[in-house]
């Protein structure tokens, strides 16, 4: 293998200038669709469009060629057909660029004649220290730029999570989940066919990257699996690597041989690895979502001591089940706990943990319950159930929309906005709550949600959907907590 | 134990009149809000609000008694103080009523005075023939007489799946998720302390109940396990009963107690139990739904043979992956089919299975690929990923929202409501499948759902969030079919 000039990814994630080879006015090629994306997406950069036979790009002045544009440019492009990949790459060089995305397909994911070209192209670009992204990737995010040079129109929320996928559509997908996750993305690469830049070589620079506090992967198949773990090693004492393994089975490794080239490994050898490594394992897609939003949000636990808050019985059942079929404990109460809660709490409440604090219970009493356990020293986190709203508000709600005739709207309004008032406050007593005591609060509820609107920059605390998937995250976090313990780190 | 009178479930789920005793126009009490329920849920019968010290409840004239009802009474509601409930069974046997659901709760989950209190008024039921739900139960919904007698505001949907569930919010929450998930449902009883009618019963009923097509069991504890497996094993045959077993650990357990009363088993007894008599053991909440919606609107597969269509790469080895790790298979394609798939494919297919139609494919294709693998005889089921939408039709209304200036609107309304026309057009084409080749076909996507208006009785196709979940809901039909087999049945 010839000796490859050390990738700068300062010209991919925080670029000045892009040339965009193959821009088009036509909405149904890619060349208009990336170039669209990156305008819509509000990059902060310049952004040239290339084409030999337009006078504009949508609005934008093109060049036939990037020899042509007269400022330097940081990154390029590059989506148009195979065979003319080579000339654009060399046209690149003689202009000084030395990073560019190769969205164009038909590489070695086609067969040999595709794998001779992939070769040669990388062979040209790393010959004149030339980096290249892809070939067959669907594009990049930054949000330190703004830049969305995707081919799918997904807009990330930003944040402080980087994801690196060897699949364009799971990436795609991720990023698109986001939103619904409560998960803010800082570096996205959909890497492809890694002709020339590898997984290993993004996760070395996210781990280095400041503004990167969580690094996700999906990984299909690995060229250099040692260097791969090495480099994981070296970063998982001070930052969360949460991966997702594809083709874990026959007929998965059959299917990503197919479509990536990569050839899949063995579950169970990545399986180890990726414990020696203290990488975290995600079984699934959703999950890796959900661990990402918690890594990001919450402090780690210490130990493996879970209180559980909860209104209603059964989903504290739920919940004390899923937290012990994953090692995690769930602690009876001492008396000094249940003296405390038997100062502010119904007569008639459950007196063990989970606490189930009834239905009824106002945000007061909520609070002071959720204080009492996670000040505990007995305990190590806390996951608490339908915080935000109880069948009151439910209920409330519903008359209002369908028995305005029967009470009041006004009076409806003011109770109405008091839910909503309180909820904010229930959110805020939570972080702070969490801050002040230093552990994690996994806060199951579809409402807690705040900065929906695109101008908010992250979401500060993680929610899930239920018990069950709060604690598989509550379990996530404890199994590197430990793992950190375990090499000295803490 | 006292003989009981058979429970005449007909005035439970198809009351023609109902008496509910502790209606209030106090909207803060359980008896103005159940009575809202009722009325808001457009009950179909007589609804007799009684209480003693009102003229009239929520515009209904009030009776301070039952016996002063003037015509007869199907069903009692009863929602006043735990200590009264007694004097109310007793004027309800006066009136002739045989059956009542008691909401109040303060019986044998608070202790021993509690448990004896609950005692003597089921015996003081029961030896005049008379029935109880609960005590403490968050009441019962039942879709032929639009009859929401529950505590919370729900409004189920409409279908063919009944639940029973030992926590009213669990219970509550699964009705709630009905919409989300694509299920309808028929009954539902959340059984409450089950003082009198238990599990066994409804399940007896429910097995029997030609309106119910599909079974849900929320359990925490059986009073009698032998009774319920052997009412079970009777139903199996002809109708799937899934169920969620809460307390199946030790903390799960020591909850399960302090909430309901019910002793909570062992996991594995419970397991084994639920095997043997053909029960299918969810393992989340959400699973449970999301295999009501796959079997009550999905052919039972014949074998465990799955063809996976997907137009992205990456989705199909994760599918792939997730039917392995449980069990079914996916067969390399043979040759006749590669040879159909070349007729109307791009060049550079997959030529595998998972078959990655690759992403720029229109509606025909897709329902050619559709219909070449549902018909090919080495295959029992097919899972299908995103064939609501192709990239190009995200990328096409993204543009539209924010590029409007750039391309004319008229233009893009015209291509956005071609889009919505081709939806439409897929889900009739699958269904039509389904039912040609009477093989389950899953599909993967959000879009794909209709009747989202209440005015549609049932969801006529199931869908599933990921591919996962499309997988595991597949492993689910296919276990419950190769029960059926091993028993003889088909």
């Amino acid at each position: 293998m010839k000796s490859r000039a050390d990738p700068d990814f300062n010209l991919l994630f925080n670029p000045r200038s892009i040339a965009l080879i193959g821009a088009s006015n036509n909405i149904g090629k890619w060349g208009a669709i990336v170039f669209l994306n990156i305008v819509l997406g509000g990059y902060q950069g310049k952004l040239y469009p290339v084409n030999p036979r337009e006078e504009t790009i949508l609005g934008h002045k093109a060049y036939a060629r990037v020899s042509q544009i007269p400022d330097p440019v940081d990154l390029a492009i590059i989506a148009i057909p195979a065979h003319l990949t080579r000339e654009a790459v060399q046209d690149c060089i003689q202009k000084g660029i030395r990073m560019a995305i190769v969205i164009t397909s038909d590489f070695s994911e086609t067969g040999e004649e595709g794998a001779r070209l992939e070769r040669e192209l990388s062979e040209t670009a790393r010959a004149s220290g030339m980096r290249l992204v892809g070939p067959n990737t669907m594009g990049i995010f930054s949000a330190s730029v703004s830049l969305t040079a995707l081919m799918p129109p997904v807009r990330p929320r930003k944040g402080k999570v980087s994801l690196v996928s060897q699949s364009g559509n799971i990436g795609t997908q991720m990023l698109g989940w986001g939103e619904k996750f409560a998960v803010g993305f800082r570096r996205y690469v959909s890497s492809g066919n890694e002709g020339d830049l590898r997984s290993e070589d993004y996760l070395t620079f996210l781990g280095k990257d400041p503004e990167t506090q969580v690094i996700l992967f999906y990984i299909e198949g690995l060229d250099d699996g040692r260097e791969f773990f090495e480099a994981s090693k070296k970063i998982t004492p001070y930052k969360p690597i949460i991966a997702f393994k594809g083709g874990k089975t026959l007929a998965g490794a059959r299917a990503a041989r197919s479509h990536s080239g990569a050839m899949a490994g063995v579950k169970e050898l990545y399986e180890a690895a990726f414990r020696q490594a203290g990488i975290i394992w995600a079984s699934t897609t959703e999950e890796m979502l959900e661990w990402a939003a918690a890594f990001s949000s919450l402090p780690l636990p210490r130990g493996n001591r879970v209180a559980i808050l909860t209104r209603g019985g059964g989903w504290g059942v739920i919940t004390a089940d899923a937290c012990n079929e994953i090692g995690l404990e769930v602690p009876p109460l001492e008396e000094k706990i249940i003296q405390t809660m038997d100062s502010f709490l119904p007569s008639y409440w459950s007196r063990g943990n989970p606490v189930d604090m009834v239905a009824t219970i106002g945000m007061e009493a909520y609070i002071k319950g959720l204080e009492t356990l996670i000040s505990w020293d007995k305990v190590d986190a806390v996951i608490s159930l339908s915080g935000d709203a109880g069948p009151l508000a439910m209920i409330i709600s519903d008359v209002k929309k369908r028995a305005e005739s029967i009470i009041s709207a006004e009076k409806m309004d003011r109770i109405a906005h008091q839910i909503s008032e309180s909820r904010t406050q229930i959110y805020q007593r939570v972080c702070e709550l969490i801050g002040k005591y230093q552990k994690p609060i996994f806060a199951v509820g579809a409402n807690l949600v705040r900065g929906k609107g695109s101008g908010q920059p992250d979401f500060t605390l993680a929610q899930f959907r239920t018990p069950e998937r709060a604690a598989k995250a509550a379990g996530a976090l404890y199994q590197y907590s430990r793992y950190r313990k375990a090499i000295g780190v803490e």
